[in-house]
């Protein structure tokens, strides 16, 4: 009868996963909201295309080598069908600590939900090189980030392993819970690389030094894809606890629902008040950054916060996007719908708040952690786009840019009804 | 090893009510896209604006007192966190009933579905006021809404307080299972007020007593939202079984799926055809505010009715919602998506064909219930926004409405590359 | 203590069923959003009138008789609601197989479960047939789809009953998983017989045999239908293997997961390279059928391939859309949205590569299911249309067709405040 108690422990934890992975998949199509609302109707079709493109490349090359470079196991996932019931009964038999033990699961359930991450980390990148990259470049950079940049350092982190035989980062106090670090900011490196590369968009600096706002065109779908996002984050941060079946794990799960949720909600409001004092009005585009810094930020840590501690720091990622949008455009980075500041600034952010309520982390091992993350992303991001820049080329021409990236590269436009001649 | 079973169950338990929390979360998302495609072009970006600001705020104010003062507890939550799995375990133990006695789950699990339970009722008040209320006026009263006015009424009934130390409504035969009435007509009857205060919009109503219908500006945005909002209704009504994890509890919960559902369809089917008797015409906007109002008769009591009986009581919801939103406008209350139609007439028939199926209750112990929360909640509302109009005024200017209140309130057009100028 | 044990089995797997169901009612708002970003501006409100009704239609007519008829049981579910937990726990102690013996599960929940899956067939045939068919022929039609057409194929099918007396599809080696030709195909079925009868739309095909492409008016919303139809994917697969509550099951579940989601990746990549080889640009709308085709192929069997073999599948899938999109054109078959090609080509394509993984079906099986389905399906659907031709019509006028079909059966506009002249 023992045994009936850990299968059923064995299913709970099993669906729990492939819940919290169905979530996290939903994060895709809030990208893609988020972002099909944030650029030009003109560039709007493109957009999409990257965003249904790049987690269906993510999804393939991370079953194809990516879980395993990350992880172990074999290409192809070969044999993680195959399971012996029997044979993870005298698992659960050997555990020193029995009912209350490590997670045994389903290991498809633990790539589906692994997958859905490098999607996101891939999902951050479209979103600041839009309105001006090569559709076929992008994707082709897709392939090596999904397929082995991210899975590198994903193995130097929660896959354990050293880097490069030199340290290994857990070792340092390095604590990245459900990947502030490892999946938001490796998107902002990887973005802010290609954003290097690829300069800004036509008319947003203009000689004299002055900015030019290009606003979105459909602000519903902006809206809608945070909303996604904030939900999806439920199974993102939730299924980080790798466990429930228990109740120190079930536990742990609700307090990051509730943290996860008062992080967004600290980030909205404090965005919003920062961009009224600044601009004068109540703006939505930085309520909706805000929100989406504020779940950044908690990322890293939601388990150990009070629901009050969680609320401010997703407060202090709030205004802190707010300056980090600001900045960026005064150093003429033009990332338009501000994907390097949600999730590199404050995916630092998010890191090095950590030792605040986590004691089992260090404020150096945080900044080693960020920093090794960042230099491989970056470094590795910057090679690739530059040989796919001498070789393909990975900006549109300026005439395309001009008549809208979707008739060139997609020959659809998004809203043909409704666009003014 | 029933200890096992027992944390099984809490695990269960918790994991069920954080799956609901989030579809009821989702349903913040669903409020927003109904109205932003039910209000003018010209109105959308602060629509959404207040609707992304409520949801934040509902979750801050509840956090700080609401939960407290309606549920008891502390301040800001503190303490909710710390949980020691063998008090659990005790508690378990001492239960009369054993395996199948009360709810024991994770009490972050708990303030996570009951938070997203206020945003509700306060999303429904931006609905009603849409196209002319000022943004920080509305804000400020979601402030006192979901941190004092809500929790008061929600602590007289499910909280189980009584009512000023007068009476209490369980013992009067009041039954409310997942809201209707602590939650929708709540929400009504706080935009009632509001609307009452901010008077109908320019060129809504003729000095002749003409009508001028104002049709929403973006219907796929306006149904996709009434999906949303049906989905999200199976956590709303699902999670308010409170407790899944044995079979009457399961089937409890099944049944309460399955007719949320037909209800749901029930009132769209009767309402299309109410309107297609009426109008002539197959009335999208009927039919979705149908849907809505046979979710909100069924939920009062989900868990009692017949397949049968529940579609006929959603029926019930989608004829009446169709002349209450004709009576409203014969009244010049002026509300945009027909929530207080939605939400507060068919909340109060809800309330009323509970004692149809639910032995538990009276009809009188209904008729006080809500009498009580609809005066409370009016009453106080009416307060606050009279204090506000008197201190920042609630109204944007004439010219502000006759623009759009997306320029004047938010600074960003919602469309910018599309709307004919 | 084994009847807790049993209990909580009872509770999960009912649990993972009402998940699943909710997911897949979600694919309703899925194909609402999919076929409304796919017509003409001029053609949405009508398309999405007709989505949030027939799923309101199909809940009802399969809980009046269509559940009956499939599965058995009484009319309008009478008797479904009581479950006598005790009895309950005997039929567990009955099964020869103990705990991990065949499903037991709310009844309830099994229903809700079974009618979003006549929903999602019904789903299928308004896209093929929109922007011409009358609102209220096709609404007629979907009452005797979904109340007799579909449970009749659905009984000889999943209900195990006999063809006519005449012979046992499952006797014969037939197998469909979740529903590749009983949901999918059934669907195209009814659809192609509806366009069949109906005519292409106006203008689509010149008398010289050209093709005009007449571009949907909104890709963001036709890639947000095709990710919640992703997500809900997960659901009417991973629901389909009907147990979740003990190891082996859990793992088909999440190999089902993972293979539907890779089958989808598959299709899209495919469906982009092919449209990329033929057209010479990345075609979005070619991309996300390519999905759909992936997620239609693997439907009939997820449960068995590899991960590698489940994105083949999916690929050729892909592949396969887009010459049959291409042939059907050709044979002037104007389907405006693919459905025919994406549930009625890839849907046999389903059926005929299950005996490839699965050693339980035959090919001759598998064709001759097939061909079952669809006899009875296109046949009776023909009958169906045919009468309501005669009698009430089921195109509209000239006139009406021309100036959009919204105002003459909605009398609203979906776009108010947008569409040009």
């Amino acid at each position: 009868m023992e045994n009936n108690i850990f299968e059923l422990q064995y299913a709970i934890d099993t669906f729990y996963f492939l819940v919290c992975g169905a979530l996290v998949m939903w994060m895709a199509a809030g990208f893609s909201m988020l972002e099909a609302g944030l650029v030009r109707a003109k560039n709007t079709t493109e957009i999409l295309t990257k965003n249904v493109a790049l987690f269906s490349i993510s999804c393939i090359m991370y079953m194809v080598c990516g879980y395993m470079i990350m992880y172990g196991g074999d290409l192809f996932l070969s044999g993680i069908a195959e399971v012996d019931a029997d044979a993870v009964l005298v698992d659960f038999a050997g555990r020193e600590d029995g009912f209350r033990g490590g997670s045994i699961y389903s290991g498809a359930s633990d790539f589906f939900f692994q997958v859905v991450f490098v999607a996101t980390a891939m999902s951050i990148v479209s979103g600041a090189v839009a309105e001006r990259m090569k559709l076929w470049a992008f994707l082709a950079f897709a392939v090596v980030m999904t397929g082995f940049i991210y899975p590198m350092e994903g193995n130097w982190t929660w896959g354990g392993g050293s880097v490069f035989g030199m340290f290994t980062l857990g070792d340092l106090g390095f604590s990245d819970f459900a990947g502030s670090g490892i999946v938001h900011m490796a998107g902002a490196a990887a973005a802010l690389a290609g954003v290097l590369l690829l300069g800004p968009r036509k008319g947003k600096y203009g000689a004299d030094g002055k900015v030019s706002p290009i606003p979105g065109s459909n602000l519903p779908l902006a809206t809608l894809g945070t909303f996604i996002l904030w939900m999806g984050w439920f199974g993102f941060n939730g299924g980080s606890v790798l466990k429930l079946g228990d109740i120190s794990n079930a536990n742990a799960v609700a307090m990051v629902f509730l943290n996860t949720n008062t992080a967004a909600a600290g980030g909205l409001v404090a965005a919003l008040l920062t961009a009224r004092l600044l601009f004068g009005k109540a703006d939505l585009t930085m309520a909706l950054n805000g929100a989406l810094a504020g779940l950044v930020v908690i990322t890293a840590e939601p388990s150990t916060p009070t629901a009050l501690t969680a609320t401010l720091f997703g407060a202090a990622g709030g205004v802190l996007v707010v300056f980090s949008i600001l900045l960026l455009d005064k150093l003429k980075i033009d990332d338009p719908v501000g994907a390097i500041s949600v999730h590199g600034t404050c995916g630092l952010l998010g890191l090095l708040v950590v030792p605040l309520t986590n004691d089992g982390s260090t404020f150096s091992g945080q900044l080693i952690g960020a920093a090794t993350i960042f230099i491989w992303v970056f470094v590795t991001s910057m090679i690739v786009w530059g040989v796919l820049k001498a070789v393909m080329g990975i900006r549109v021409s300026e005439e395309e840019e001009m008549e809208g990236v979707d008739i060139a590269e997609c020959g659809l436009e998004a809203y043909p009804d409704f666009t003014k001649s």
